[in-house]
């Protein structure tokens, strides 16, 4: 096989100020599944790690379970380090203000009005909603910690990237997201 | 089926400087496959998406393959804009000092060391080498952009995560990526 033809991308970590509200937002309104939680006592932090996987298939035994969450793909590692959910001056950054670097985590969803509608439904806070701008169907969300969240559909991606070769006099709001 | 069911991690949006720098190291030296390439001159920048994907099942129509690319779970989406790597004030944030936010992706290797060996004689930079430190078996490397890697076995991971549980006098350097 290729070179690398046995490399896994398998996590994406973000630190998170209170694991509550985190955890909370991924798993009940995200839908992700819960995979394990390490605790470092000696380090005060706690990892979470969170993946779209069948709960039934989460293995009971801790061991096992660490290394069947270590060999999923696409995971979301979230990191707490112990005592930020009560510090008023911690506040994370989420690379899409000074200084910039990561953009955003994207999650592709069937149908990208009725999950905006539920999101709406549930109190999420928007970045842009799928009809404002000019990339209609494409959604940006932001997670209990303010990090950027594009939900999309990979149909309707076809549609909105072919748009683009069309000259534009006008900027659309997805250059605040480059 | 349960909520989010058929929901997806589709990618992982970082911004880079140098797209030439930036592709030879995610795919010569990490083995990502690249996806599509997707150019909006209207707002002059270039989104890159990779993926541990088969050369041999990216599609060659450009429509076919849009769709398919955001329909992959786990990509890594680049973006740049355009005369970035020009701009020599231009230095993009890794989230791992003031002010942090996103820490790093992480890549599933089978032999941590082996990988190593090969990134040191393709003159990656390493954060934390795999023998460095307590965490022995678990590297970071740092991508052109300065973006942190982490460098894992999924099956070292069960004995790394459990030794945490034993009492420790010293702070490990994985405090650092906390």
């Amino acid at each position: 096989h290729t070179e690398g033809g046995d490399y896994m991308m398998q996590q994406t970590m973000l630190r998170v100020k209170d694991p509550v509200k985190s955890l909370d937002f991924y798993t009940r309104i995200l839908g992700l599944t819960l995979l394990q939680k390490i605790d470092f006592p000696s380090m005060h932090f706690t990892l979470y790690y969170l993946g779209y996987e069948d709960k039934k298939e989460v293995p009971q035994e801790v061991k096992e379970r660490t290394a069947w969450t270590f060999s999923r793909r696409a995971t979301i590692e979230l990191t707490h380090n112990w005592g930020s959910e009560a510090d008023e001056r911690l506040l994370y950054h989420h690379g899409n203000t000074h200084p910039t670097g990561f953009g955003h985590i994207g999650i592709a969803v069937p149908d990208v009005y009725a999950a905006c509608k539920l999101f709406e439904e549930l109190g999420v806070t928007f970045v842009k909603k799928p009809d404002e701008g000019t990339m209609k169907g494409l959604a940006f969300i932001q997670d209990p910690d303010g990090y950027w969240i594009e939900i999309l559909s990979p149909n309707n991606m076809v549609s909105l990237t072919s748009e683009t070769k069309r000259p534009s006099s006008t900027q659309s709001e997805t250059s605040d997201t480059a």
